[in-house]
């Protein structure tokens, strides 16, 4: 079996940045006698990563050999081409991690995708079993060698196209970016008052979680919008003019699209 | 201690909708030997939420006597005006439940409010011990009153003033309708591709929550319009015009609002 295990090689992490944190730990734990290393640039970076983890690090020039036979390359969206380009090489394994940047076909060797539906931060250790990883190969081997090793790292592996994760990437930053916006603009409007923390809304929020994820189909929204309340709207209309309008082009965009979706329920009722 | 209990009299919860259906089962937990009766204008309605919790009901024109010393408004926004005038009465303390509508002054008796941060629905039962219950009365003695009646219920009780609560209430409209209509909308994007569910998204939406939530003060914005990254901004604008224009609204909005925040935290850097 260890002649198995060294046939199969090392792992390589290349980049780090947030992604590659959360990255070594994971394919430590999947990795089993096979080693994992890592890669960027920055000399700084790289060390700081193998001192997190205690893996051997490599910066600047350096080229990976023979000897490792996956690379899992955890770079910026615009870093990622050329990365990819970088690392092809006979039987090896290239993975990029990007949500907006399509599978990239290699000559020789294997290519891939593994995204992670997560946002990830230095300081924050993530569950990975809890993250769902979507994965897409060159051709079949290559999917299937990258789902067998993302089956280790998540419980929740999937096959999604190119065309596919575009849009769980839009997905993402809506629920993501513009779900903590809306949060941040919150956190402000209470500051004002003195008396309100962001913390109170923790329930509310929670049991927005729960309705907007359950896949039952029916709309639970509720509001003034969607009871299409003019009156209502218009006095918070007022509120947000005069006293924050940060949130005027947010609440404005939000309540029309509520209202709009309450109108085409409401006609369907006639039909 | 009997002759206490009787002579602080009765509870009445005004209304049958789903406010009242979990304030009844809250007021039975903490009323002692007083008891807990419920009214709604339509007979049927106030039939059932009676069975529901087998308290006694009331319907029509029927008016409270003097044995009622605490009745506690919970209908829709239109209907608290009229409904806590109908309610007054010598020493009885009226308590309505609403976001959007000022504290109500009565000649007679007391009057004051009882806010609670969240989203009632009659088939999910909510912790109100988690939920945040803000508080004001028309005077001390009003609000010394409800405060106390409100500690018994949750954990959490503030002060607030209807200035105050009106943001507040903006709050809650942004947090559970926008957010909830922004997970609805990520749901049916998601459809399209047949192999996206909406509860991929739960990992991402948890870790939102916990950065948007945290009281630290720094911004944790992240994504494409934080970066200012055009390109995948462009790209992204392009696919929602061609495949999902409904979030184009939201879409723009959610981005200028970012990017106008990020504009201004890089600017700050050089000031």
């Amino acid at each position: 079996m260890a002649g198995e295990h060294s046939r199969v090689g090392k792992m390589l992490v290349f980049g780090a940045g947030n992604v590659a944190y959360s990255m070594v730990p994971a394919l430590q734990a999947v990795s089993g006698d096979r080693g994992v290393e890592v890669y960027s640039r920055s000399e700084r970076s790289a060390a700081a990563l193998g001192a997190a983890y205690g893996v051997e690090w490599h910066s600047g020039s350096w080229m990976p050999g023979g000897a490792y036979t996956v690379c899992v390359v955890a770079v910026p969206d615009g870093a990622v081409r050329a990365s990819v380009e970088r690392l092809e090489g006979d039987g090896r394994l290239v993975i990029h991690m990007s949500g907006s940047v399509p599978v990239m076909p290699l000559a020789r060797g294997m290519s891939g995708v593994m995204y992670p539906l997560q946002s990830f931060a230095k300081g924050e250790r993530s569950d990975l079993r809890e993250v769902p990883l979507f994965v897409e190969g060159q051709d079949g081997a290559s999917h299937d060698a990258i789902f067998a090793l993302a089956s280790k790292i998540s419980c929740k592996v999937r096959t999604l196209s190119s065309a596919g994760r575009e849009r769980l990437h839009l997905g993402g930053v809506v629920v993501n970016n513009f779900v903590y916006r809306l949060l941040a603009l919150v956190q402000a409007l209470g500051k004002g008052t003195g008396a309100i923390e962001v913390t109170d809304y923790e329930a509310l929020l929670k049991t927005t979680m729960q309705r907007g994820l359950s896949a039952d189909g029916g709309s639970r929204q509720t509001g003034p919008a969607r009871r299409m309340d003019v009156e209502t709207i218009g006095r918070q209309l007022r509120l947000v003019q005069k006293e924050f309008p940060r949130l005027l082009g947010p609440y404005v965009a939000m309540t029309e699209s509520i209202l709009s979706a309450s109108k085409d329920e409401e006609l369907s009722k006639w039909r």
